[in-house]
């Protein structure tokens, strides 16, 4: 019987989605679009999946290569119902050219396919398949506000707050501290004393600024300060950690389990991001999650809200989703959910990712 | 006159190379071609130069992929002599998909191209451009030999002897650790006490058994034990060092420079392996071997002998040349020269290595 469960074909597409503004950060310039690679499993019963990855513009051509040249054909034939032990499998079939880049993008997307079977097969939403905490989580705006003039991102803020946010994120990294210091006071001043507010230097710090820096953000009362200096510099991160009180974050950028590992074994980081299309999707997500657990660490996310929410609302630490600036769920046919700062998970069999492929279908690069 | 030496095209090619023989070691299962992906920068001025990477046979067409769409868009219209500075540009350009994997390769192939440019410019070969210490270095023979009977596994190394060998390693990894034992009982035998004797167990081990294997191995005489557990543990190499008077060692599988830092300073290796194909061609080697020269610790390679003969004559703290098992020399007009254990730089301008196109066209991908 379990021959009707073998992947029978697997589906791969590149979409390049263009944003409505251009967004500026401190390291990775300014993006113009959004890169989407969809990934779609079906086995031999007729079950379907879809999984996905994205990226700010750069990759997407290797990533589906990989997924049609490299991971394709050791998965046709396999039993689609062996999720981790098929991520396993990619994972060391790729393992020379792989331990993160390109590779963890890839297996994402597969790897997301196949959760979505799992949880048609079983009937359940993704966040109770993955432990059913919560069936909702408490959500943040990220801004991609770095090149904003003050009064747009004030006035950006505001637009957020309307829509029901109650935590903002702004980008830091500016000529001068003093200039991102300026704009940190303002936003607060917006906030009030009540509002969750986070910071994000996008690695652009040595680590001897970051020191000075979270000094001067003390008065601002800052949930956390994400990524200060590169992420390769796990020693470095120790070192800002050990001079602040604000909690220090970072995960976007880790791209294998011992990478965050790392980080919170080595770096000392308070808050851990994981994001489920570059850390081996959902699965490579739940462990990561699963070793947060065991260090006292909450878990926020990083990009693809439309899926996280799940995640975050099914386990116990969860920590903050971020409502990311990359729009992908104005492309599915449920855009995210949100409700008194809190965002609201899919109720339906599934990712609850279900793409509008009738609105992507402009965006399709010829492969 | 700086505008005749910006880069006016790239061409990219891949290549399937078929092994003599079908290779295999303890994790990476069995090899029977490899894959060479080829980069040829031509300058305005009529300057070209050739680089390379290459992978086990997975990833070939993604890293393709990556040297095409992303890093040539970027490089077109460059300045090709800022060699180090075009390294950055194409590191951040990838950044959030990169940190190694896929992209270290690309970048790899590219890099030594514009080192290729750079030595031809300066009529220098490149064991002078990189320091010129020596125009030779000590080498070994490594064979991917754990599916070899101990028969075949002597004769092979008897052969290695007869062509000028003085130095070889063999793959660990068999079923149980005595038949590994047995087997580097035999082989100390037949190198008698003099030669020199290393050891890979390409990560099949946990810390615990790797712990043991040092211990049974004591007796023979090993110059190095190599990846005895998964490259990403570095903690769990400091464990296994700690326990060990045999050095060990590590490389192939850090694919950015602070990998290298990480199993240098966490991980308490004696030796380190990088690769110029995967660690972001000339540019991160000699980066790593800088920072390894700070260590004090030698550096040894993996793979692309006909390349890194150059390299690692040209360094202070050259330790051994790996003449790997993947001939890409023999695809080459200059397959590697060996004199009494040692392997001698190519004596002309440029990297030394130049194609045999003729020889590799019949292995060429259409793309």
């Amino acid at each position: 019987m379990y021959d009707r469960r073998k992947i029978k074909d697997i589906k791969t597409n590149l979409f390049h989605v263009p944003l409505r503004e251009s967004l500026s950060d401190a390291k990775h310039g300014t993006h113009t679009f959004f890169e989407l690679i969809t990934v779609t499993v079906c086995l031999e019963d007729g079950s379907e999946g879809t999984g996905y990855t994205y990226t700010g513009g750069v990759g997407g051509r290797a990533i589906y290569d990989m997924v049609e040249y490299d991971l394709k054909p050791i998965l046709i034939g396999k039993d689609g119902d062996k999720v981790e032990a098929l991520w396993d499998e990619m994972n060391w079939k790729v393992h020379y050219v792989a331990r993160g880049g390109i590779a963890s993008f890839a297996i994402s997307a597969v790897d997301i396919a196949l959760w979505d079977i799992r949880c048609k097969n079983a009937n359940l939403p993704l966040w109770k398949m993955v432990g059913g905490v919560n069936d909702s989580t408490k959500a943040y705006y990220g801004g991609i506000d770095l090149a904003f003039s003050q009064e747009k991102l004030l006035d950006n803020i505001k637009n957020q707050l309307a829509k029901g946010h109650t935590a903002v994120k702004i980008k830091l990294g500016k000529e001068t501290l003093q200039e991102d210091i300026e704009r940190v006071a303002a936003v607060r001043e917006l906030l009030g004393p009540e509002k969750v507010f986070m910071v994000d230097a996008n690695y652009s710090w040595s680590v001897e600024k970051a020191i000075k820096a979270v000094k001067a953000l003390e008065p601002y009362d800052i949930l956390w300060l994400e990524e200060p200096t590169i992420p390769c510099d796990f020693k470095g991160y120790a070192r800002i950690a050990d001079h602040s009180n604000i909690g220090i974050a970072m995960g976007e950028n880790l791209h294998t389990i011992y990478e965050h590992r790392h980080a919170m074994e080595i770096g000392k980081v308070s808050f851990i991001q994981p994001d489920a299309s570059n850390i081996g999707g959902i699965t490579g997500w739940i462990k990561v999650a699963h070793m947060a657990e065991g260090f006292n660490i909450p878990v926020c996310t990083h990009g693809m809200q439309e899926l996280h929410v799940s995640l975050l609302s099914g386990i116990p630490n969860a920590g903050y989703l971020e409502v990311h600036s990359f729009p992908i769920d104005e492309y599915t046919m449920r855009p995210l959910v949100l409700k008194n700062g809190r965002a609201i998970s899919p109720d339906v069999s599934g990712t609850g990712v279900e793409f509008d492929w009738k609105k992507l279908s402009q965006y399709k690069i010829e492969m």
